[in-house]
């Protein structure tokens, strides 16, 4: 059997990223994936600013002003700086009254807050000296020009839309979309919103993976379902390797007499059986039909959703391009006791203040569980969980 | 000062959904917000079925036909029954062929798993007899009829897709999507890709907030840069209000003589200043336009990105109609010193095995910081991180 890091081992090993490069506007940008690395051609900010509203001054002058007997003399105001307009230097001997954002004028080094000073129209005595450079945003304190922003295979965020605004793109090369095809089989299935015939369930892994290939940005290509006939589940997968960058089906794929797709896989291609030491979720397919690459995931609901989370993700990232498909590592303190098994087990938690909490059925016919739940706890093979216990813990969000 | 949760229950009381119920394809339903609570119409499984390939019996009649003296003797075959077909009743001293998911015959009460078994084509000898009821999921063992499945309020995942597909569902009540109209205001601003002058800088906001408004699953109206000139901003402001649900703004909401945007919607409606005790993103106004919500964000583009996340997120959810809008709480091995100040601090942080390591520059002008970190470490106000503490720990993804 293999674990599961050795399963993700190979398919790595077999993700090709072949996808062609499109450039896109910044504003359609987010949730792709960088097909070039991003440099910095200006400095962030461009000159030093000010990171408040208050009065530009020399230091070494407002120092002087202040020591002397007396209350501290005002400083003329000299020039009005707002954001997004040209200072002129500094006259000696002056303050600029100056808003955040807005150029430090040449001459001066350091800002006064408002809060600070006691002013008129046209002079300004400086209550508080702060220290030299005070509430000045220095150039390129942000960003250097030259500097790398972004790695090739970075899938773009909200905020990496921000720093590349920041730069003035307004074009990024991205990769195309991986366009995923899915197919359910099994006699069993009906499509929801038909009638249920007598033996018959409705067909529930088409929207957990449509959803899930969706939110991580994909494009599906819905097969929807092949009934338990060769020639039909042949006509589906050579639709399908024409189409789409990679298959993948749930059902089909154990070794029973009615499990028509491995062998017409084999046909087309090749197939590997793996078992994984995952639970939910052991029987997983890999091979190939045409030279598309093929997912076969079990045909249980439960299964689907965590084999397609933990096994299938990272493979398809690679495939879209993404460099690293790495999650973050959470923990939460678990509220329970469960002892470990010879398998990696991904137990579906809810999550409060205190802790998770682990949902009462964990069988893998239970697709409430995913449902109800906020997110997996990786349980090691061989490892026990007792209460209080600081676990790995996935919330779901950082798998989208 | 307000802390960072009183400002919360302030907003979260004066969010009150409106929007009208649109009922859609529930393939399209991915990230919308049920309407109505949904309730199970039906038993899934419908009826008992097997969880393996191999033969249904009656449990007492194996075993006694297993403890007569020699070896177990071989039971008839007498129906095979694939997924998706119906079976007859089972008849007395005779096993049933079952596949995976097969609907389990009527007399029958357990399924011996294939590999149990010596088996010709006409009959079947049971090696090794499990408990009574193995290997059978039972009626109603995911869902029963009149059971809750969803609340009114939630947000559907792909997993809740599937959820709802199990029932026969193809169409969903959701609330329409939210309209957010985004506003950036500063003389210094320039859109990308447009030349750059003398003390102008590129508007990076735009693309923060309107990322984050989309993978939230609003419908962005943006209304692009208004310069720091009163008529423009009126303009503007009363456009967002007759076209948009709520209306964000990036900057001028501060006590500074440049900040316009404040006096003008005072003008339209009201407007509160809070000083909220959140780092970074401390000015903060809320008001309303007409007689839409009004969020005043500051203008520094790292308060944006953390004041979106923090304050405004929780406000927009609840306006969305979302009925919960709390996060998974998760934490993480602080691998930083940090002393505690008088506000909320919200540290970006980069995460690794071992822990959250946080980026080098925690200034508020530092962009990258949010583009270079997997997440926010929540520091309370006067709690001293030591490197080894478990700290609270909210990756990105988790406020998608």
């Amino acid at each position: 059997m293999l674990s599961v890091n050795q399963a993700l081992v190979q398919l790595m090993a077999a993700a090709k990223p072949v996808l062609p490069i499109q450039e896109i506007n910044l504003a359609t940008a987010l949730g792709r994936v960088l097909a070039q690395d991003q440099v910095a051609v200006l400095d962030v900010p461009p000159a030093a600013n000010s990171a408040m509203d208050g009065y530009a001054i020399r230091h070494a002058e407002a120092q002087s002003a202040n020591q002397s007997a007396g209350p501290a003399k005002p400083l003329p105001i000299s020039q009005r700086i707002a954001a997004g307009h040209t200072p002129i230097a500094l006259q000696a001997g002056t303050a600029a009254r100056i808003f955040t954002g807005a150029e430090i004028p040449p001459g001066a080094d350091t800002v006064v807050m408002q809060e600070d000073c006691d002013a008129s129209d046209s002079s300004v005595r400086i209550c508080e000296l702060p220290e030299v450079g005070s509430n000045v945003r220095p150039q390129a304190q942000d960003i250097a020009a030259g500097q790398l922003l972004l790695h090739k295979g970075h899938r773009l965020r909200a905020q990496d839309l921000g720093l590349l605004a920041s730069q003035g793109l307004s074009q990024v090369p991205v990769f195309r979309r991986l366009r995923v095809a899915i197919l359910s089989t099994g006699d069993e299935l009906v499509e929801p919103g038909q009638p249920l015939g007598p033996g018959q369930i409705y067909n529930s892994n088409r929207f957990t993976m449509a959803g899930l290939l969706t939110g991580w940005g994909f494009e599906v290509i819905d097969l929807g379902i092949a009934a338990d006939q060769p020639a039909l589940i042949q006509s589906k997968l050579s639709e399908a390797a024409s189409k789409a960058d990679v298959i993948i089906s749930s059902g089909g794929v154990s070794v029973g007499e009615e499990d028509h797709v491995k062998a017409i896989v084999e046909k087309l291609g090749k197939l590997d059986l793996w078992r994984i030491a995952i639970k939910p979720g052991k029987p997983f397919a890999f091979g190939q039909v045409m030279d598309k690459p093929f997912l076969g995931l079990p045909g249980n609901p439960v299964s689907v959703f965590v084999t397609l989370l933990i096994i299938a993700r990272p493979f398809l990232l690679a495939c879209q391009g993404i460099s690293t498909a790495s999650v973050p590592v959470a923990r939460a303190i678990a509220l329970f006791d469960k002892p470990g098994s010879s398998r990696e087990d991904y137990l579906r938690v809810s999550s409060g203040a205190d802790g998770v909490e682990l949902f009462s059925s964990q069988s893998s016919g239970v697709l409430m569980s995913t449902s109800m739940s906020d997110g997996l706890v990786r349980q090691s093979p061989g490892q026990d969980i007792h209460r209080g216990d600081v676990v790995e813990f996935i919330p779901y969000g950082v798998l989208d």
